[in-house]
């Protein structure tokens, strides 16, 4: 069975991020009102063939925790779509 | 209220994702099996303050036309969390 699947990493609470600050500077000089915070992350849609779903949440679990995410500094979720 | 909001962009299909082809590789290099395609895009967590949730959502597909996204290789997609 071919399964898609999509992981977001996001920073942690407390972890500084200058990017999403220059994202809100950037949106407050385009006037936009009232912007709390902005947070960037990344998100990574990978679809696994011939894998059910149990040993791909396994696999792209292990994914996360070796490549696609520094766990120091940023959480992961991984949400499997089918 | 304050608008807690998630906005993911991806690259339209058919847009070459070369950051994308290179997690693959890297993925394979580190003998994950089964990876059939990886597409990488980008999230942001923005908390709106003093809205109500209409607006929020018409402030937030304004802020992806004109600063997020790159609406001719990139699809958005808005969704308010609370």
């Amino acid at each position: 069975m071919n399964i898609k699947a999509c992981i977001t990493v996001t920073l942690k609470n407390g972890v500084l991020d200058p990017q999403g600050q220059a994202i809100r500077q950037a949106l407050n000089s385009l006037d936009f009102p009232g912007i709390g915070s902005v947070r960037q992350g990344k998100v990574f849609d990978i679809t696994l063939e011939d894998t059910s779903e149990p040993d791909a949440e396994k696999l792209l679990q292990d994914m996360c925790e070796k490549l696609l995410a520094n766990t120091v500094i940023e959480d992961y979720t991984v949400r499997i779509i089918r």
